[in-house]
């Protein structure tokens, strides 16, 4: 019911990949987008937080290793805010143009991150989802589940400006491991929109995992 | 009652300063904090958006004059990430400790400024109030009240980095004429908590019905 009422007065299709910091879900996006380029689809990508002038602003205080004291409350308005650009410039107008939109992370990332890994409580994102995205959900969610020593790992050998590292390394393990427990109950609570996919796979192995899920969903449209 | 409420488990004052831009409200702030320190008060001095680290970053995003364009939704948020910020690291630690606050605006503008010049309405501005804040209101809040057409040509003749004219100018008299049709209808909605004050006068005229204001509200504490 949920993914019908999404669709009604558009065509588009709405793909969200989720998962810890480090489970890949960067690479899966572009490599999806790739790949749906050559199955002759137009696809848009977006991503969270970013991807618009706010939203990158945005980004960057969210990003900024001297904020690691932020109140998890202020994170979530900001990530909120950031979507809430996202969605009005760049997410609907591509739905209501009939186009695929794969989102590197949605309202998810909140439930896991803030909610759950923070300790906020699903009940505060709920109710911010509803009155900043009138409820606005992915048709369908990837999951890339990686355990939570795999993803650190991962994240601590990458570099540059970007590197989400400055922000997450002092979380560590138990950190990582609270937000997988947060998507472990979104896909248990709605398993007809989101799929879960093993990311300890190799690269190629992950993305034909994730190309055939969205394949699959697009085709069971009605 | 809500003023006794605020006071549950805390000695401090809370007053906050509102009006539209230009209406004088940072050097009646100043001017306040001055006088309460020469009374032998120990007063502390918020604003909105800043105060914090997030606050000052946050308010670099909105007084950004290429931001022209952010949603209505995407502005109210980010004022309440740094409310947000503000209320934890400065407002409740004062007031715990006993400290007069003066704060250079606060929910008020944002009913006023999103709510009502923007059109958002009063709903959403009190879910996230009430979401963010736990409802957290002032004791006191002085409305410093001035037609538009002054504020506007007190804003144009202001000048340097910090100028709120990079984003105000272009939104012209009819938006600011909704925005104090928001302060009238909260002044007329609390009139025990709000206090008009004739804002055309000289600044020092404003300065004293702004202290009296003050002192009238901290002698008639219960």
């Amino acid at each position: 019911a949920g993914r019908a009422g999404n669709r009604i007065g558009r065509r588009g299709f709405f793909v969200s990949l989720e998962g810890i910091d480090g489970c890949g879900k960067t690479t899966q996006a572009r490599l999806l987008v790739e790949r749906l380029a050559r199955a002759g689809h137009d696809p848009v990508v977006a991503r969270e937080p970013g991807g618009t002038q706010v939203g990158d602003l945005v980004r960057g205080v969210l990003l900024d290793a001297r904020q690691l004291k932020m109140r998890p409350m202020t994170e979530l308005l900001l990530f909120f805010a950031s979507r809430s650009e996202n969605v009005e410039q760049v997410i609907r107008p591509a739905l209501d143009a009939g186009r695929v939109v794969v989102c590197d992370r949605f309202t998810d990332a909140s439930f896991a991150y803030q909610g759950h890994g923070r300790g906020l409580g699903p009940e505060v994102v709920q109710s911010l989802a509803e009155l900043v995205l009138s409820g606005l959900q992915p048709d369908l969610t990837i999951w890339l589940d990686l355990p939570p020593e795999s993803a650190l790992s991962r994240v601590r050998v990458r570099s540059g400006s970007s590197n989400p590292a400055d922000r997450m390394e002092s979380l560590g393990t138990e950190f990582f491991g609270r937000v997988r427990e947060g998507y472990l109950r979104i896909a248990a609570g709605e398993p007809s929109r989101v799929v879960r996919i093993d990311a300890t796979a190799r690269v190629e192995r992950v993305a034909l995992d994730v190309y055939e899920a969205v394949v699959t969903a697009l085709e069971s449209r009605g």
